[in-house]
């Protein structure tokens, strides 16, 4: 009997613990199922042929926890093309090999072919994932990856509910033509886009001339505005996303401020605009209070800036409830910011600071500097873009694979310059020599070593132009340290070493100049490049090797291309 | 003195044996290097985009001689499409992984790869080739392959000169429209063509409601009729091969009769038309008199049977030298025959036998007789097409590498059926159980037997309706014994054992059947199909097996695939 009793107690202990330990923050596996397709879709009510997955684009939206593994089973059910898709913002740690960046960590995913990427969220914060070979990215082959604290956690702000869009731009043109303009002689400009989208909804004007009418539907539901439903009073953290192939927008949601409280999962020292600045590949949060008057609705607009653009504004509904989400605003759009107008966006830029109590504090001095001048070019009659004057283009070896491997023929192993002629190169003309070298040399970063990189805006091809280009860097944020007009000029004391935020996209502005520092502590290789779809595709990246001696064993599903077509099997 | 005139005779000996051996007929290698890339092309004076090879569609044409080795380094330069190209005609005796059909033979050609296809012509003819790939032989990607005698061997038939055309239908939708809508539920067929080319060139009606200015230009040069200029008095073998995604074609040349002298590579006993019927995938030699009135040209014209058509004839100019290759007869083009003629077009195909003193007997008995009962059917609410209810498809690792690698999960062992309940069966009406099966399963052959194929057509799905299907056999070529109206009805009395014409593409006629006799001798795997590009996407064809346990050593270039992505390398 008393045996019984202590069987009993050792019993009852047993299931304490396993109902204590369940009911921890425990990290969850999060599995979803993909089948990556074309659809016709009618984001912006005219219809077009998208990459989709589950028949959705944007595709469906991941929300997990800090700590949670995520497994993405991703079939593709493309006919003849193959896929690739990254993890925009999360660092990949431990695991370079999914990025998904094809032919820099991994080989494209054959038609029929199912891919398993499986990662872990280790960080709050608003991501987002895309297509990243050629430019299926703009097909529609994107979407949203938020990873919310641990349960039982709180933000450093308040707010009643939490809402996600992503910003996107849309063109009618497929990829397949957009790419063999931009590689032809006589250069085919991709063009403004035709849309912007707000949450894969936007409006084309179906009455444009020369539009067959069976294409575009002005009532198709598909193109009904996105309407952000709102209770009065109380306070909202919308998550924005950019993935525009080409625009820089400024969002605003009319009559209402925002409160900016988090860039790229890192958490902002509170601002407040009236509009915001979002450049693609970016992710911000703010803070909205629906304080306005209830009885009427709200237009949310996003407009093309740094572009003299004809683009209608995209538009979407802030909706107060019991309002029909439907029903117009009484008011016009807001016009939003003039677009050329450079002040305000490199104020916000500069406003942008790391929360107070959150300030992960940068290194205060750096191990090597790589100063990148970013050039639109020729090479060889193909108009390009470059950086010190070399041109990017993808090896057909993923470089993770081959700097593991030493396949050291798969690219070229000549390091591109750290640096230009600063003293002799006028950023404020077009280059008096043009010409550059196409070549997917690498920049290989001594392990555990801060790297600062100082991106260099100057003058296009044309006269008085400059560009604005969001950079993002896989498998890193890095510290903003500063932005400036003109040329740099090399003294670090305008640089801000106190309360930098920590971003993975960042924009470098017009005649203008970015200052960024990271440490190299990421096993793996990594690109790093402008996030306008185009000019990646014409050029403008660059790609990171570092402590790739440290990489675990690779595993074989990023095989079968180039040099490693065939590896690894009997 | 001696010794030293001895060595010099010597020497002399072998060079004259060098030079003998180099003046004699010797088989030459022959080196293509090809580009295969997407370009914005006009053929039928409507821009889209098409699959190119070296920026042409209908690709560079191949000539050779008997013997020769034809070898094509193929390079993919679509940015995320993956091809494969088959070499329609050519058997690849001892070569069986070089027949370039994707799923059987082959792992897809990534972007960036250069595949080498190598492989002889062993027999003279008029053969095509083709992407063999989803459906991107529609997209543009084809041409033809003309094998000559050794020099100084002659044809059985005079002629002055040779020329080659190909006929064509196309459709401004592209590939991966269409293939969604094949696959979609509700189904959502291709249409009619939107035009015929001849040798690539068509004209579309740019007038056409709907069709935006921009896209269609009728003074394009790249849709200018294509002109075949004579010289009056001459004989012209004309070499016509038709590659329609979807069209049976009647072509003819107003005024001049048509010598039929070979078909597929082989000589048919001539017989003079004045339109040829000609399906996807089949070849023809005509002889041609340029004996009409000299002072004007002839209208060439390709017009569609066998479906109700709304698509304008091809036509194509038959040009008497000396007048403009560029003016229109004064006549108007002639109508053609019917399209829903039947009789005509079962007249030519049992008109056409092989020549005397070139027959090649079949054998007078079978091993083994397959009944193909060709259906419409549907799968889980999608319309597809069926052999004895099996709907084909694609497995995911090539045949031949499976069978030769023993790699058994890769498609489904059981073999499909040799027949059907023919006794049962109302060839007459819709399937009243139109469900159907989709499978990967293959046939397989006992090696160096005789195998009968018996085509039996049926009603579509559709009350009263029967399509025409050409059936394609790679790897051989097979004796027609026979076509019939109605069902097969097993008696072999009305076959033609004495001197059937060998082929390897082969109509059935609505409401049909077509017999056909081979020798499964070829070791490999060989794809046999409806050449109806969306009739093959949507199942309708077999895999047959054959002495793959004498094939060779398969080369790695054909792996990295299904299961065999990972092959051969460290």
């Amino acid at each position: 009997m008393e045996f019984l009793k202590k069987k009993v107690i050792r019993l009852l202990i047993l299931i304490a613990c396993v109902v204590g330990c369940c009911s921890q923050v425990e990290a969850r596996v999060r599995q979803y199922k993909w089948e990556v397709k074309y659809e016709l879709k009618s984001p912006d009510c005219y219809k077009k042929l998208a990459i989709t997955i589950n028949g959705r684009s944007p595709g469906p939206s991941i929300v997990a926890r800090v700590g949670d593994t995520i497994v993405v089973h991703l079939k593709n059910s493309l006919i003849t093309e193959n896929v690739a898709i990254h993890w925009h913002g999360i660092r990949q740690i431990g695991t370079p090999w999914m990025d998904g960046t094809e032919g820099v960590t991994q080989c494209p995913i054959l038609p029929a072919d199912t891919f398993v990427y499986k990662f872990v969220v280790d960080r709050p914060g608003t991501y987002l994932y895309h297509a990243h070979y050629g430019m299926q990215r703009e097909a529609g082959l994107y979407g949203s990856l938020r990873v919310l604290l641990k349960e039982g956690e709180s933000e450093p702000f308040q707010y009643d509910y939490d809402r996600s869009i992503i910003l996107n731009d849309w063109y009618h043109t497929s990829v397949q033509e957009q790419s063999l303009g931009l590689s032809s002689i006589p250069f085919v400009w991709v063009g403004e886009p035709d849309s912007i989208l707000i949450q894969g909804r936007g409006k084309f004007d179906c009455n444009t001339p020369g539009i067959a009418a069976a294409l575009c539907n002005a009532s198709n539901p598909e193109c009904a505005p996105y309407a952000m439903t709102v209770v009065p009073g109380k306070t909202y953290r919308l998550r924005i996303g950019s993935l525009t192939a080409l625009s820089a927008l400024s969002f605003e949601i009319e009559g209402h401020n925002m409160t900016v409280v988090e860039a790229d999962g890192h958490y902002v020292e509170p601002f407040v605009v009236k509009n915001l600045f979002i450049y693609s590949g970016e992710t911000y949060s703010v803070l909205i209070t629906a304080d306005q008057d209830p009885s009427r609705n709200y237009w949310a607009s996003a407009k093309i800036v740094s572009r003299p653009s004809n683009t209608t504004n995209g538009l979407a509904l802030f909706n107060y409830y019991p309002n029909h989400p439907r029903r117009d605003p009484p008011t016009a759009p807001p016009a939003g910011p003039r677009w050329d107008d450079v002040a305000p966006r490199l104020a916000q830029s500069n406003a942008i600071r790391a929360r107070r109590g959150f300030i992960n504090p940068p290194p205060q001095s750096t191990d090597r500097t790589i100063v990148m001048l970013n050039t639109q070019n020729t090479v060889g009659g193909l108009l390009r873009w470059s950086v010190n004057n070399v041109s990017f283009n993808m090896p057909h070896t993923p470089y993770l694979i081959a700097y593991k491997h030493n396949l050291l023929n798969a690219f070229e192993q000549r390091q591109p310059p750290d640096g230009y002629d600063a003293a002799a190169y006028n950023i404020s003309a077009p280059p008096p020599n043009p010409n550059a070298t196409i070549s997917n040399a690498a920049y290989r970063l001594k392990f555990n070593t801060t790297v600062d990189i100082i991106l260099q805006n100057a003058n296009t091809m044309n006269p008085s132009n400059s560009e604005t280009h969001p950079w993002h860097l896989h498998g890193h944020d890095f510290w903003v340290l500063g932005y400036g007009m003109g040329k740099y000029n090399g003294t670090t004391g305008k640089l801000n070493l106190v309360d930098p935020i920590m971003k993975n996209t960042v924009a470098v502005h017009p005649f203008g100049w970015t200052a960024l520092r990271f440490r190299a502590d990421n096993p793996g290789v990594w690109a790093f490049h402008c996030h306008i779809e185009s000019h990646f595709f014409m050029g403008m990246g660059v790609v990171f090797e570092e402590g790739v001696e440290r990489v675990g064993e690779l595993p074989s599903s990023i095989m079968g291309c180039g040099e490693t077509k065939g590896f690894y099997k009997p």
